[in-house]
């Protein structure tokens, strides 16, 4: 990974590059030197359990915070298997192609499934399962989507419907990775409320790194089954950040009134902005565009041009063309989108 | 664990019981919406780790930020070691008691050696080494030490050159859980520079969370053997934070000018000032008073009636007697330990 | 482990030096080419389980063949476990010492109790149960007997109960390792049946390796909550044997009429007679004899003498004494027992 | 899986259905009350280990005999890798479909490549390599082939020359399922000798299971760097056999004069008359003919009458034909080829 070059008028590289929103910086610097319950069982955590809980509309929910997302799906996904259970995701998925085997690190298989735009669906699940037959093969047991997807976009409701029914229908978890969930549910193609969501899905979590936070998420246990002893899964794989107050406090600040869902439709309008000017200019996406990731496809020679002018990371090679990814973020001024877009018209 | 109870004067538990020194905190707020990379490779982690490569002299050093304590312990160990390879460590070694079996989640057995005062020996070490003959057994292959110790003591240079010269001459690693390192370097029971310290270990760390920091540890390895590769191992464990700057900001700011050293110091003083007051009234200590960490021995009832005035944990029964643990921080006020020395005259 | 030498008159190391009982062979051979099931599926194998379920007297048992013990060992606590948890052990238990840390392989910490004899008790393990209070420590969930033990004693009926008794008040699985099954139910110092044995463990093995079978165990499972999925355990951790029919043959043979039992017998009288033979010459033992495995307390000198003459193994050092192991099989013929102990009265 | 069903006048099910060579039981029965050394240590594995040796004209390779192929399969990578490294395997490889997850079990992803009749190459193996950039991926290290694979073909010289080659110029591992080596070697599509193949892999195993023996695979590593403490990964995976002379004996007996590959010849020239005589009545195959498994693809009406004439296992669905599989094996008598044939021919 090259290093930021002066040059570079804006990164659109990610939604991470920004530190966090200054409500959650002065939310964690107004605590002084209160002192409170170390390991996540302190009021500040309660509280911020409590309003994640408000926020889905289920009670009944377990929450708990951990600092980051390769974090959250390996503990999950191990405290949900036996050893001989398996994985089906896409075979983009974020835990088959960028965590460097940390499920299967656990013991665990991942199983991929052919993917429309980064989405799964009831066949291509259901033929990973009616492949595995007997004691010779490991047996699929959970289901792993991203909402939304590593390519930007999001299930809607009678997606993520069909997919739920097959899974209660036939014994497999579903479990949903929430990195840019703020995006997915404040999309215009989504249509799903966070309780909708919530219910459908047997775990989740719901992204701080990707929108605010300084780091964080908050992974939300709606099945029974999975909620037992689960603090133990989270000492053993080290996920019980002895200052856990440092969690709390910051999703605490995010999910004081609408601020978490601000600033996903922040993100979500510039990388939209992103889309539609380039799509005006003339040029095709890799996927529809419906959060803040865009994929746009490039000439290679207009990609390189952009790479000395602004950050971002290439995708797929498409033989003289090439796929981008852009990224805008909660933080990214709409000065720069516009600059980005003026700059692209200037070289077409 | 119990909650905090209002009535409480002040609480002793342990040194992360406040969130992070202004400096450290301001410094983070200070980052606005600076863009940086991801995952560790931003400049302030360049620059921190600069520093700490300064202050430990080693320029050659390889340093990664980590969240907490028990991850980097099980990431540099299941790292160091191949699968048949253990573990040798006290028994009331960090990892042994108080991780939840995340070294042994990761492939490997700890053996226990016998402490003194929270320290082992070479007598003890050897002792393990020459009970593993053969492939029925495992074979330990690194020694972990905890730098202060679990009991508030601190190896000092004899006692570790010891060590030292017994792991080089048998094959062994030596790492030190540093998650007290400024304690431990800074107590008047110990005559090493950081230099020379660092230089009789393969790896060790340098805990922020215990010290000033938000969360986050900086582990060093000065050993060549155990560098390559490392970022897929942080990766796989999940422990490459995506805004590894927060990481990065934070160790810059506890390491300009005697910051560190100085919280260090802080929390010792304070620590022996209880240990000098509680003997002066007539009461045992378990251990000698070394650094922050204090543990007195006192009537159940004398225990008991503190409670409801401090919060503390119990350490270890004794008949009619219990041992506590005090622990002072780089926050605790000089006033509360005045406090609980003159309430503690007033009980006996 | 050195070789043999010539000059040795016989081998008392353990109970597996000679291949297999005749019969065991003999039915092997029978087989000619007859067409079979792989796998286990097999209905040499489905008349061995019935051959066990009845000798047990438990016809809901599930009943799997497994190469080895340590592979029996590391399968049914792996299944039985979830991550955070662990096993309760002697701290002599093979488990503990003599299988190259196979059980940490699998995730799971052996917290180990201290022994008499060979054998732990209820407070021993109620200790180890009573120690581990929240998410920060691993938690029990196993506890691991050998029946007879590595040390040659065997648990009684009360012992057992007592233990039964514990392990069902607080939701411990008990799983006896019977490597020396026969050895131990056919001990006079026994009072239990096979199925009085059966009833109050969880899961627990017949000994095939060490009782005159080519290799071999038959694990037993009588609780219906290890059943479940079993045989993709098996699987996964390699032990579906491809010709599983070879292990169903040799368990039908040697479990036909009463030789299991004899074989177990013939061990046991010999063990015995050593014993018997030795104290009356003066020497002591480590442990009672109860079994096949006897182990006396020599001078240093008079061992190495012995060693000159004989195969066995040093146990123990006592300082200028030691303590050995001597192993009589299902086909150590009684005249060389006679022999030792004729040359052990002329050393003496 | 279905029991035998009487009715059935052959079973081509696999080449492990038939118990053991009558030389190889024979060689067992011999022993009789021999006294040997445990764990592989005794005289008759080393004699076996010396004749593989020999067979393959390398004196320094290092060989150990494990009961079964999975076993096998599972050690020698969980060995040669470390925490971060990843297989290369054709999607159809053994590892990766029908072991339950074994490898994942140990740690490692297993990240597949396309094949050809079975077999990979090195375009596919470098795109795998080239996919995986840095240290938020798994780093492939191993390539696994199965020789012969899965569908029955072979790797001849050339082919492996060319994936030894790019293995050896980007530091991967070549290893080589030899479950039906003497298969493959023995192909009229191989022109490789034992040594040829053997100096192409890093290591790689002599199947037993399938040629002969009663249980066992003798597992040969050439590269050096794998070598050092393999008993220990051994004994920690459960495959140190206690009497390891049960396997020694039998690799001496199938590798006296030239059984081993007597009996591969014997079991190939069947296979291979199958194809010939299925060809010859217009039917196709679903891979080249060539060892002793065999892929006719045939309508499902004339499938499903053979099934109540014969064992076999169907294969692949191709609309209204499926492929079966047939395998004869050592001790597949050439009369049951020779009736096949007619059933078949009095069908078509």
């Amino acid at each position: 990974m090259s290093k930021t070059i002066d040059i570079i008028k804006y990164r659109f590289y990610n939604d991470y590059s920004e530190l966090a929103h200054p409500d959650v910086l002065a939310a964690l610097a107004a605590l002084g030197t209160t002192q409170f319950d170390g390991y996540g069982l302190d009021e500040f955590s309660d509280r911020a359990r409590d309003a994640i809980r408000a926020k889905i509309e289920l009670p009944e929910a377990d929450v708990h915070f951990i600092s980051g997302g390769t974090h959250t799906n390996l503990i999950l996904i191990a405290a949900a298997l036996r050893p001989f259970e398996a994985v089906i995701s896409s075979n983009m998925g974020h835990i088959n192609t960028h965590e460097t085997g940390a499920i299967e690190a656990t013991g665990h298989k991942v199983c991929t499934a052919a993917h429309t735009d980064g989405k799964i669906d009831v066949p291509g699940i259901a033929a990973q399962v009616n492949y595995h037959t007997d004691e010779h093969m490991v047996k699929p047991r959970l289901v792993y989507i991203s909402q939304s997807t590593e390519l930007g976009t999001v299930y809607n409701k009678a997606e993520l419907q069909a997919i739920s029914d097959y899974c209660r229908a036939n014994d497999l978890f579903l479990y949903a990775d929430g990195a840019r969930l703020g995006a997915a549910l404040n999309s215009p193609a989504c249509d799903m409320s966070y309780n909708e969501f919530a219910q459908l899905v047997d775990a989740f979590y719901i992204g701080g790194t990707k929108n605010g936070a300084l780091f964080g998420e908050a992974l939300v246990i709606t099945n029974d089954q999975l909620k037992p002893f689960f603090r133990f899964h989270l000492k053993q794989r080290a996920a019980l950040l002895a200052k856990g107050a440092a969690l709390g406090v910051q999703f605490e600040a995010l999910l004081a009134g609408t601020l978490y869902d601000d600033l996903a439709l922040h993100a979500n309008r510039l990388g939209l902005k992103l889309a539609a000017g380039i799509t005006a200019l003339g040029y095709e996406l890799l996927t529809p565009p419906e959060t803040n990731q865009v994929f746009p496809i490039f000439p290679v020679e207009l990609a390189n041009r952009l790479h000395s002018m602004y950050g971002f990371h290439d995708w797929e090679n498409h033989g003289d063309k090439t796929s981008i990814r852009l990224v805008a973020s909660w933080a990214t001024p709409e000065a720069m989108v516009d600059l980005f877009l003026a700059d692209l018209a200037e070289l077409s």
